[in-house]
C-alpha cells in the first residue's frame, strides 16, 4: 500500500515543487479540476489591479499605446507558441475557442476547393463538433464526416477538406497521434486544424514538429489564465498569406486606424483578429502564461505522468472494490493529463467529494474526472485526495440524497 | 463670452452631478474619450477584486454555480435592456460588436432567401462594413449594397435581406431615423440591424417601440465596461426562436452540459452564445452597466445636449478664427454624443490638447472627436477644455515637430 510518507518523498524530489508557491490555493481543497478551469496565479492579482486601476483608470485611452494594448494578442501569443512547438509570430490570441474553430474551418474549406468533407470524430468535445456543423451548413455543400478514432486515418480521401481533431480527449484523456494522422491527412491532400484544449501546458506539443496547418486551444485550463480566457489560434508560417478568416472586423484589418471602407487583411496571423479584445481577460492571461517562462514542458510532462501513475496505483489499492473503471489509457504517451473513470453514480460521488474539498469533475453521462495540474499539485494531494474518494466509497455516503441534485454547470 | 462662472452655475443645477464622484478619473485630465474608452467606475476596482481574489482564486470552478457565472451574459443584457428599450430576455452579453455582427448578418439573410442586398451606408464605422463583406463573401450570391444616408430608403427594394446602420456615426455624429427607416425597410420586406455603439448609454434608444428586428452594440464606450468589454446583442423576441447562429458553439446549446454530438439551439437569446465567456471582463461591464439603474435616459440625453451646446458656444467665441469645422449635427435630436470638427491639422491639434491633458481623439483623415459622457463629465471641463484649444490654436504650438508623429491607435 501507497503511504502518505511515499508520496511525500515524491513531493520532496520534485524540480516543480516550488511553482506552486505562486499560486492562490485555497484552504482544505484539493484541487482537481485544473483542466477545466486553472487555479489562479498570485501575480495575478497585483497584475489585475495594476490593469484596472492605473492602465485603465488612470491611462485610459491611452493605454492602446502606451501599454501596449494593441499588442497584446501578438505578444501574448508569442508567450504560447514556446509551449506549442510554434514560431512567436504564427500564434495569436483571440476570441473564443469555438469563435477560432468557426474561422479556420471556413477558412481551410476555402483553401480546398472541390473538397466537401470536414472529417473528425464522433464525441469530439461538443463544441468542435457544433462548429463545424455550423460553419459546414453556410458552406456550399460540406459536410461534417465522423469517424471513429481508430478509422480516421483510412476515412482520408479526396473529398477531405480539412481533418480537425482535438489532440487530448476532454473526457478519456485520450491522446491522437499528431504526427501520423497530419501526415496521413496531408497524403490525402487535406489540411489539418488541431484543438489544444486540454494538451497546452500539460503535455509536450510540437506543431512544427508535426507540420500541423492550423491549431486553437483553450486559456483558462492549464494556462491558468482565469474564467473564460481568450483562446489561441495558431497558422504555419507559410499558409499565412494565403488563408483568409471570414471573421473580417477591424483588428484583422492591415491598417485598422485609417478606417478605410475596404477590407485589406493584415499580414501574417493579425488577420485573425476580428473585434476588439477584451483586455481585462487578456492580461490575466498573460500572467498566467508567463509562469511557463521559465519551466521545460518535459518536466511537466514527466511530473503529469507520475501524478497519473500514483492516481491510478493508488485508487487500486484503495478503492479496488467499487467498480471504478478507468478510461484513461494507462501509457502517458497516449494520453492527456487528466484521469477519468466511469462509474454509473460518477455525478454523486463527484458531489460527495466536493463537499470533503477534492474538487474534480463530472462529464456526461458518467465520468469521473481528474485534472492534474503538475505546476501546483502535489504527489501529497493525490494521494490524499484518492484516500478521501476511498472514505466516501467505504461509507456510501454519495447515496444520500442531497447529492442527487443536478447543477446548471457540471 | 461665456465664463466659468456660466459653467459652473450649470454644474450646480445639474441633476446628474452626483454621479461624476462615481469614477475614477485622473487629476489633471479633462477626459473627452468616454465614447472610446470609458472612465473606470470606482466600484469596478473592488468588484475585480472579488471576482479575481475570491470568485476566481478562492470559490474556483465551483463559481460558474455559485456565483453564477452561467448566467452572466442574461444577466448583463437584461440590465443593458432597460437602456435601449428592450425586454429582459431579448438582450445578451457575447463576443464582440464584430462576432456579433457576423451572426447576425448571416442569420438574417438566411431569414429573407431569395434575397442578396445587405443594404448600408458608405463610411459606416469599418468594422461593420469589414464584416459584411465578410459575410456576404460566405453567402451565396449576397453582396453588400451602399448608398449615402439620404438614398437609403429609396434604395430598399425586393432585393434587399437586411438594412444595416450604425445609429450614431463614429465620425460625425449624426443620427439615424431610426424609427422611419425601420419602418422602411420592413415595408420593403427587409430586416433591420442597428449598430448601437455610440447611442447606448448616451442617448435614449427605444428597439421595441421602434420595432426593430436585430441590433448590437458596444460595452466599453458610455456603458464603462473597459477595454474592449464584450458586447451586446438583441434579437426581438418574436424572431428568437426562427432565428440561428452560424455561430454554433456549445454555450449556445440547449443542455451544453449533456455533452451531445447534435447541435440544438437553446430557447430565446441564449442560442447567440458561441463560446465560453470572457468572465473577468463580463464582471467589469456589469459594474459599469448598473450605473445607470437608478438614472433616466432622458435625464442623460438632457445633460448630453446641454454639454454639446456649451462647447459648440464657447467654441464660437473662443476659437471661432481657426478654421475649425463643426460637422455634427446641432440638433439634439439628429446626433448622438460627441461632438466632431474638421481640421486639416486634425493630427498634431489632437496630440498638443493630450499635452495639456485634454483627451480627445482623432479620426483620419481629419477629425477632432471630443465624446461629452453625461455621467462624469462636468460643465466646467468642458468651458475649460475649450479654453485649453483655444490657448493652443492662439500659441500654434501644435505646429511643433513632436506633435505630428503619428501613433499605432489614434
Amino acid at each position: 500500500m501507497t503511504t502518505l510518507a511515499d508520496a511525500q518523498a515524491q513531493d520532496a524530489a520534485d524540480p516543480l515543487a516550488p511553482m506552486r508557491a505562486h499560486f492562490a490555493l485555497p484552504d482544505g481543497v484539493i484541487y482537481l479540476d485544473g483542466n477545466s478551469l486553472g487555479a489562479l496565479p498570485k501575480a495575478t492579482v497585483t497584475a489585475q489591479e495594476d490593469a484596472v486601476a492605473r492602465q485603465w483608470g488612470a491611462d485610459l485611452i491611452r493605454s492602446w499605446n502606451s501599454n501596449d494594448w494593441i499588442g497584446a494578442p501578438q505578444r501574448i501569443g508569442a508567450k504560447i507558441a514556446p509551449l506549442i512547438g510554434a514560431k512567436p509570430h504564427e500564434v495569436i490570441v483571440t476570441d473564443s475557442v469555438s469563435v477560432n474553430l468557426f474561422k479556420l474551418i471556413v477558412a481551410a474549406t476555402r483553401l480546398r476547393p472541390g473538397r466537401s468533407h470536414i472529417l473528425t470524430e464522433p464525441g469530439n468535445f461538443p463544441t468542435d463538433l457544433y462548429t463545424a456543423k455550423g460553419a459546414s451548413g453556410i458552406l456550399p455543400d460540406h459536410i461534417v464526416h465522423t469517424e471513429q478514432a481508430g478509422d480516421l486515418a483510412d476515412a482520408l480521401g479526396p473529398e477531405t477538406a480539412l481533418m480537425m481533431l482535438t489532440h487530448v480527449h476532454y473526457k478519456s484523456g485520450e491522446r491522437h497521434d499528431m504526427a501520423g494522422l497530419t501526415e496521413a491527412a496531408h497524403n490525402a491532400g487535406a489540411l489539418t486544424l488541431w484543438d489544444l484544449s486540454h494538451s497546452v501546458g500539460a503535455i509536450p506539443v510540437d506543431l512544427n514538429g508535426c507540420d500541423v496547418d492550423l491549431a486553437v486551444g483553450c486559456g483558462y485550463k492549464y494556462l491558468n489564465g482565469g474564467p473564460g480566457a481568450p483562446a489561441f489560434l495558431y497558422v504555419r508560417e507559410d499558409l499565412q498569406e494565403e488563408i483568409h478568416s471570414p471573421l473580417s472586423g477591424w483588428m484583422g484589418h492591415a491598417a485598422p486606424f485609417e478606417f478605410r471602407d475596404d477590407y485589406e487583411p493584415a499580414p501574417g496571423i493579425t488577420r485573425f483578429l476580428c473585434g476588439t479584445p477584451p483586455i481585462l481577460s487578456l492580461l490575466a492571461l498573460e500572467t498566467g502564461v508567463e509562469l511557463f517562462a521559465d519551466i521545460e514542458m518535459k518536466a511537466v510532462a514527466a511530473k503529469s505522468a507520475a501524478l497519473f501513475d500514483l492516481f491510478v496505483a493508488h485508487v487500486e489499492e484503495r478503492c479496488g472494490d467499487y467498480g471504478l473503471n478507468l478510461i484513461t489509457p494507462r501509457d502517458a504517451a497516449h494520453r492527456g493529463s487528466h484521469i477519468s473513470f466511469a462509474h454509473s453514480d460518477g455525478w454523486p460521488i463527484s458531489q460527495a467529494l466536493i463537499e470533503r474539498g477534492v474538487i474534480g469533475d463530472f462529464r456526461a453521462p458518467d465520468i469521473l474526472r481528474f485534472g492534474l495540474t503538475p505546476l501546483y499539485l502535489r504527489f501529497e494531494d493525490v494521494w490524499r485526495a484518492v484516500e478521501i474518494l476511498g472514505d466516501i466509497l467505504d461509507s456510501g455516503i454519495w447515496r444520500e440524497e442531497r447529492f442527487a441534485e443536478k447543477a446548471a454547470v457540471t
